[in-house]
């Protein structure tokens, strides 16, 4: 039977869009619930503590809307509090850690994998571990980039600024010889052409949205909680506030307009 | 007689400790409580209703440590919510916008005044509210510089990206014949030396943490407020959360060591 109830989806602001995005290219018949914590975005240089408690009221939220499983569609909650969640929450919950480090084992021949991230996600060495426990042989090099998240949301996506910017980040993984990158962050994709264009020649990109939406089908179809192929999909996205240029800057993450959006003042 | 009440000093996170440094600095026998809303920074990109929430519970927190006077070093704030604070406070605000203003119209010679600031600073257009409240004859070009903070936070304070950034938002205003450009955000002092590096020949950099600083001194001395000037001062900062490299940051904002912090879960 069919299982209609939709996927949870949450992120500490905007950035996460990038994988409902990817979640509604790969599973386009299923219902998304989206929570965008933009009141208290970013969560990347906070503390574990702190990210840990809101990490657990969006669950708790996301649960009462009948969600089927949930996506933890930030690197940083999912590289520090994971653990914490799949022992809280009453349904599956899935990180874009895992399924981004999948897929890099897959993708890498000489075993040297890179990791761009938040200063939060690359200290918390969640994808080294992650990685580790995948392929005892894999070696890694990670570099945190805490100016990516605003030039993607500024939309330089191209043109000098973005260029120096990313070969200043790429430069050091580069000379170290990685064959794959793990684009470690929601809002990375966006900078998907400017950085393929930074690193040595041959490498390639994992694009952790894509990931995660691969393991998510994956995982609904074993479970036989896809829904009927027939079904209308919904999107509903709770927002804990709106910020500037927030249409705008959604959009450019979800690659269409947002629509049935709602602020939620006390979660 | 003198008065040895602290000064109460707040910002959205670390930056406005550039203030503290100005008023240690001016007012060297003044004990400051400082605020920094560290679980909850940026606000620069947050919503009017609330920055103002937040400040609200800001100044209450501040006013049961018995200040004698309110500092808010934070742009934003201080742009969008000032007249609100003014009514809710029971001791006098001071914010940095007036004070800025007061210095640029001082130190221009051709009437054209640049303003840097964040997004929510910039779109209140409050800098040039304040400019043209002191002199009609002012005219101003402004731009947003979404890309600062990040920037001072991560240290990048000279070589290729800091001058690429930096060209790319003054270039503008170059063009438009400013002569004096006011730093509008508690950051940018940091990137005072790569700023004079991109503006045209001769234009002149109001530091808006040097101009409340001043604007401070005045104000307590008009109301026989000063501490006693053989008084040792002190200074003790709350957060609200313990961010990463947070002495690091803290430390290069400050100019000097973080002692004295406290951290604050519920304000």
């Amino acid at each position: 039977m069919a299982d209609s109830r939709p996927i949870g989806v949450f992120d500490s602001g905007l950035g996460g869009l990038t994988v409902v995005k990817a979640l509604r290219s790969t599973l386009p018949h299923e219902s998304i619930v989206y929570f965008g914590d933009t009141a208290r975005v970013p969560y990347g240089n906070k503390s574990k503590e702190l990210v840990s408690e809101f990490s657990m009221e969006i669950v708790d939220f996301l649960i009462k809307y009948d969600v089927k499983m949930i996506v933890v569609a930030c690197n940083t909650v999912s590289a520090q509090v994971l653990d914490e969640l799949h022992e809280h929450s009453t349904v599956p919950v899935i990180g874009v850690i895992h399924a981004g480090a999948e897929e890099a084992v897959k993708a890498t021949n000489n075993n040297h994998i890179g990791i761009i991230g938040t200063m939060a996600t690359i200290s918390s060495k969640a994808y080294e571990k992650a990685l580790s426990n995948l392929d005892k042989k894999i070696q890694t090099s990670s570099q945190a980039c805490p100016l990516l998240v605003p030039l993607a949301e500024e939309g330089w996506l191209e043109g000098d600024v973005a260029e120096t910017v990313v070969q200043h980040y790429v430069k050091p993984l580069n000379a170290n010889g990685i064959d794959t990158l793990i684009l470690g962050c929601t809002h990375y994709p966006l900078l998907k052409d400017v950085i393929s264009r930074q690193v040595n020649k041959g490498t390639t990109l994992i694009d952790s949205a894509d990931a995660v939406a691969g393991a998510v089908k994956k995982r609904l179809s074993a479970a036989g909680q896809m829904n009927d192929a027939s079904a209308k999909s919904l999107l509903t996205c709770f927002i804990t506030d709106i910020p500037l240029h927030f249409e705008r800057v959604g959009q450019r993450f979800l690659g269409a307009p947002m629509d049935h959006v709602q602020t939620v003042h006390d979660i």
